[in-house]
């Protein structure tokens, strides 16, 4: 058997409130919790620092955006993780030129030093989620990091629908795929839709851990977020941050509704182990897989 | 809301014994049955007329591989097809040329002629799952066929660990995906990893449905069986043949032990509503998704 390598992870399941400034010392205030409680890889939910703002339009929102890696955010987590020795995922609104912005992952080393930076390459626009008016499409690429502490990629929420993504991140040796999420319930919605909306959620992150024996981290807020000035009844988040096993097993569990700072425990000795004994990437017949590439094969 | 349009699948759950002529006659025999009970598209298991002589390498069992279309299976499946007015998918040992085999369905429609076959494209090579010794790995690539009842997929057993090979059946048009299979424990791992095993498995195809707003059918078979003149204790399949919706959710699901011809009705208008409601076919970075034809990312 190989030998066990054991990583503690930390999520960060929180509310959010209207101040940006009350969001980051939230964050911080957990990351410090969980660096403090043994936690090597620590990753915030997606743009914790606000609200879900793209419940509606508006061009004053911009506004809540931050540069990387100057701005308030990085500066204030690069501290806390050279102070503890910790990795930490920071999901951040990032303003990259005037009139470009980005929902973006920073990645930063447990001696403090910026890794890189992941930009979401899918990004949604639906009801309440109106993402298209605020990120460019990244022009990162999916992408894997050498931490301190393991080799982990990164993706963001809406990426999580998509096998390609994480595919492509673990074919660069990502051992965890970590996803800041930010995804809830339509409040009316949720009687009759609610449980499978979930379900699909956690059952196609899980299918990556499956298909690529690998980790998967899904982190995401709680809380009703009626957002001042927008009509309608808001957003329910529907937190249940988890983490899978390389066999797609759910290895913990946050609650519906609670803040939480989740530690769990891994060994990514079982990635090899996995990948051993489940041999998938064996056999991909990269010989017929080139109309993945179009749009559709009509 | 668009219009319904109910179909009804048939999946046949069984065991098989030595006999590929008992083996046939049985499958028959539940086709019969499934089309009198009101299925239109009915799904054999993966090989199923024969008992999963895989679990050896022995020449000897390449003269249980039957030829396509003239064979007895396929020529028994059309005259039913015809009959009944229903389609067939039939898993089956397929001879194409001296010492070139193929594991390979063959797609019947309600009119008794056949719409084409599918080769199994992914083969596995496993303790007591030697499929690499008999099946040479399909050249048909992925496909999908305009059937009465509806357009449909099909993949075999190995094909469910990988999300490429349901995107590229979807993106064709397929509404269902079928996925004869013959898989089971060793039953001195189950009791450590047989939950996992399984969890895995309807994990996996799950999220096809999920990806890909289609449905998926999954169609394993029953038995504990041990091989002649094969050591150790052989393989006990684990059943639970499933389909599932739209989103992911289990619709139906055999028993763990039991023979069972399955009837689930299922409304391919909700891959419309599905799609339009969670648009991920409408956000995939085509332009990103290059490298999905490398063996690794290093």
């Amino acid at each position: 058997m190989p030998v066990q390598k054991t990583v503690t992870l930390g999520l960060l399941q929180h509310a959010c409130l209207a101040d940006p400034k009350a969001n980051l010392a939230k964050a911080l205030v957990l990351t410090e919790e969980a660096a403090k409680r043994g936690a090597q890889i620590i990753c915030t939910q997606e743009m914790f620092r606000s609200q879900y703002f793209c419940q509606s339009e508006d061009h004053a929102n911009f506004a809540l955006a931050e540069s990387i890696p100057d701005g308030p955010s990085t500066v204030a987590f690069r501290k806390l993780a050279k102070k503890h020795g910790v990795v930490v995922i920071a999901s951040l609104f990032e303003k990259r030129a005037s009139g470009l912005y980005h929902n973006t992952a920073v990645i930063i080393d447990a001696d403090g030093s910026v890794l890189g930076l992941y930009r979401k390459m899918h990004i949604p626009d639906d009801p309440l989620f109106y993402e298209k008016f605020y990120f460019t499409p990244g022009d990162t690429g999916f992408r894997a990091w050498d931490t301190k502490f393991g080799r982990i990629g990164v993706l963001i929420c809406w990426d999580q629908w998509y096998p390609e993504a994480a595919r492509l991140t673990a074919m660069q040796g990502a051992e965890i795929l970590f996803y800041p999420t930010a995804i809830g319930w339509h409040p009316s919605e949720k009687a009759e839709y609610g449980v499978n909306q979930h379900g699909a959620w956690e059952t196609i992150q899980r299918s990556h851990a499956v298909a690529n024996g690998c980790y998967v981290a899904a982190i995401n807020r709680v809380g009703h977020e009626k957002i001042k000035g927008v009509g309608g009844d808001g957003l329910e988040f529907w937190g249940q941050s988890f983490v899978a096993g390389t066999s797609g097993q759910i290895l913990a569990k946050a609650s519906v509704k609670e803040e939480e700072v989740m530690l769990v425990d891994v060994d990514l000795s079982k990635v090899d182990v996995t990948r051993t004994h489940w041999p998938f990437l064996r056999d991909r017949r990269i010989d017929a897989y080139g109309d993945l590439t179009r749009r559709f094969i009509d």
